[in-house]
């Protein structure tokens, strides 16, 4: 498949006319054919026209069109073949088996929406019957059914260039709710955005659907994306970087004239905690799972462990022993891009210099490109003395934080921010202990795990991938997982209707065959 | 029952020091006893300390003894007896059916929400049970829960002192999700605030609950409001009230350290729209009705229906000349608050002036508390030419934009604000007509009504009492009905996470016999 290193805006595909960039080989850092010349304003205004146009088709199609289509965008991103996996590998520096396996999980998760979409209780329709004899007024006939926000700006992440980019789970949560969407693909990896945006493109045409379902934006820069999030038409954004890149959004859409919401997903440091039972039972093999979690993808994953707290002893001993050992041993690893192995690089540097910081241990020193893998130590006083501790550092870096007792351990979580998850190693000894931070963790974080590491974010219903800020903008929603689905939803209430005027989710004969409530009760099928 | 002009701060009550206000007899402009000194900061701050303190045990009280607390509020209020009426009818000019009527509305929405808490499921628990076979990867157990976001700060509005206050939909919604409340009670009807207030206080104290769970602070200004919705133990705010007064909160919310949400109830002209039909067939019956609408309760209410769209003929001749004739008898009436009164004065003075809008009828003219009702008529290309006429008249007043044909008609929604609701008065052959404009009104409203008035706001589960900004901040919500509870929680995911630590919610046995999804079903039971 030969990339033209074009903007897709509904179904044309052109060159644009602003600054164009090239892709960089993330292992050798050369420049990767062919230019991506970026959307100008025109571009922009066009993909938003047109999705605007789209919308109240496309929010009407049937359950099972719109199931279809995702399930075509699914079938296409597979029928591209061996190029995607190849063009993504030399985008990114991930290895084949992470992005066939991240290439399984973006079809997976288009496959579970059209679930959700047929299975239909994302609707949330509801009926509350007239009561004409009630006193001392009678009750109208009320329906409710949630129907899509409208078009949605979606920010493809550089982390993961399949499953959180142009065929991310915004976009298939959006598409899902019956939004149209408009990607900024993002500039690290525009070879693989451009192939996935076409078997997207593919598809509308396919299911015969309004071509401003979908459209794709390359731009070197940043205006945009600021323009997306500022455009009237635009109802809703989804978006997975950094804390910097998502507060500048996030201001953008509260200042508009009418003011969206953006789904942010920033920055965590994902604390794990240590209890002393556990550590005492297994604290060398926690130590050595603990270093492949830290260095899975570079350590380039929003759930990446940073943070351990642990009580000092002969069990916290043994797990650094076992985690600096496997530390050392791992190789240095090709970063996404080269901006971010800069900030990793610089983030580390900083920590290292901090005077009550010991290193533990670091990996293989690596090349121009590369990351290597450190632990650091501190005691929980020096934590709580620096904020500037808690910041991120992404990449394959943790700080251990040795806590005299539980109370420094939870002044430690009492100060942290809002995090993606929080894991907790136990040994049945520990559950008091557990169960006394528990409403804490949970006041701190969206998903709570034991006994492992939260960088396996599985695609299902009872998936929390948000936490509070600034984990995420929103610490009401998730963004992976079938709950997505609920960001870009609303509901509308229909009184005295008549049948022939209702949507089809509220008519009396049910032709959706949708789930419902009937005065707050699931009606029987 | 004596009011003694005290702040409630757990289960403490004590007078402000900060400057002293009163109420306003509504009718007379006579102030009335007792002085009512303001909460100072100090008094904000153990109000928030203690909402902070009573939040892990509240958010975990089981569904019967939180459902219990809502009746017991519910049966405390009715306990206040006539004192409650009398009182509030003196501060807000509203008549004893309208007082009574709200009573009875609020004791209901406290008992719908004690339903909501026991039928479970905005718990949105969810099961997807462990797969350890599964290839490659085995799948760890999830679960899923919704918990409360933390302390709520709730402000009361002028004009529903009962079911929009102290505790009103937003103070039921959130005790019902688990959040404690405090609420910054509107300083037009202190006396009916504090006793509101005591009912929930002794409700508190009788269920045993943390005093924290309720507190109720007096301001003469701004400055208590402001400083619930900057302290870091706020995690959300409901408010009803104006757009200037919505905004400025949103602003202060957003630029918090850690955001958070504000749902604000703010203005609403709610468009009715008449089609010919309709017209031909009932316009004069039409029109007495909408006369009705338009001056109940002096034309306060957020779904007042200020905004008129019809094709002219001799059916919307019919209709204004009903409607013109109810207005001429209809009686000047008590407003508010005297900044209600000539706020109001205002706006219809400056619509009046507007040269191209003429003046069809007007009320009785009144006394220097009361509003008049009054009905103008313009061109829609002269709606279309000034966005103040758009703006809120905030009483019983009402614009009829003559419409030349649909287009016309189309042209003026496109142009409209987000807003609360939309009328539509057809015949059967107007529905192809309103079939057209459906799409548009579902983007634009949050409720959509035929041959009715948006001024009944039913409480209920299929009620949507919301729509875009600026009719709401946040168009994605209800402020009225079962699923205003969704505004005050957040979901957090369980992995691998022993039965004896899980909530009860999601525990193996379902001790609380909640409805659950197993691997996105719902649960046989």
């Amino acid at each position: 498949m030969t990339l033209r290193g074009e903007n897709l805006i509904g179904a044309e595909a052109r060159r644009g006319t602003e600054a164009a960039f090239r892709a960089v080989e993330a292992a050798t850092g050369r420049a990767l054919e062919p230019d991506f010349p970026g959307a100008d304003r025109g571009d922009l205004d066009r993909a938003c026209a047109l999705a605007e146009a789209a919308f109240d088709t496309f929010r009407e199609t049937d359950p099972e069109a719109r199931a279809g289509f995702l399930e075509a965008i699914a079938a296409n991103i597979l029928d591209i073949g061996d190029d995607l996996v190849t063009r993504c590998m030399a985008e990114t520096g991930l290895p084949r088996p992470r992005i066939e396996g991240e290439r399984a999980r973006t079809v997976g998760q288009l496959r579970l929406f059209a679930g959700v979409v047929r299975e239909g209780s994302y609707v949330e329709a509801r009926i509350d019957p007239a009561l004409p004899d009630r006193k001392p007024l009678p009750r109208p006939d009320l329906r409710l059914r949630r129907i899509a926000v409208g078009p949605v700006a979606v920010f493809g992440a550089s982390n993961f260039p399949l499953a959180f980019s142009v065929a991310g789970g915004d976009t298939a949560s959006a598409l899902a709710a019956g939004c149209p969407v408009v990607v900024k693909a993002h500039p690290a990896h525009p070879g693989t955005s451009e192939l996935v945006g076409r078997a997207i493109q593919k598809a509308v045409a396919a299911c015969g659907l309004p071509e401003g379902t979908f459209s794709l934006l390359f731009d070197a820069g940043q205006s945009i994306g600021q323009g997306l999030v500022a455009d009237p038409r635009i109802a809703a954004v989804g978006f997975t970087g950094s804390r910097r890149g998502g507060t500048a959004l996030m201001a953008i859409a509260a200042g508009r004239p009418s003011p969206i919401p953006v789904y942010a997903e920033m920055s965590s440091i994902n604390p794990v905690l240590l209890f002393p039972g556990a550590l005492a039972a297994r604290g060398a093999a926690i130590g050595k799972a603990f270093a492949a979690s830290l260095t899975l993808g570079a350590g380039q994953f929003c759930t990446n462990p940073g943070l351990i707290l642990a009580l000092p002893g002969p069990g916290l001993d043994a797990f650094l022993e076992a985690a600096g050992a496997a530390l050392r041993e791992s190789p240095a690893a090709t970063m996404l891009t080269p901006g971010i192995q800069r900030a990793y690089r610089e983030a580390v540097a900083r920590v290292a210099g901090h005077a009550a910081v010991t290193r533990i241990a670091e990996g293989a020193e690596g090349g121009a490109t590369q990351g290597r893998a450190t632990l650091f130590a501190a005691d929980s006083d020096v934590f709580l003395a620096d904020p500037e501790l808690q910041e991120e550092m992404f990449g394959a870096s943790g700080l251990v934080v040795r806590c005299a007792d539980f109370a420094a351990m939870r002044a430690v979580l009492e100060r942290l921010e809002g995090q993606l998850t929080a894991s907790l190693h136990l040994a049945p000894e520990d559950h008091a202990a557990a169960r006394d931070l528990l409403p804490l963790l949970e006041r701190r974080v969206g998903r709570i795990l034991v006994d492992g590491f939260g960088t396996g974010v599985e695609v299902a219903h009872a998936m929390v991938h948000g936490g509070p800020y600034p984990a995420t903008s929103d610490g009401r929603t998730t963004s992976v997982g079938s709950l997505a689905i609920d960001r870009f939803l609303r509901p509308v209430s229909y009184q005295d209707v008549p049948d022939a005027l209702l949507p089809a989710a509220l008519q009396a004969a049910n032709p959706l065959g949708l789930p419902r409530r009937i005065d707050g009760t699931p009606e029987r099928r």
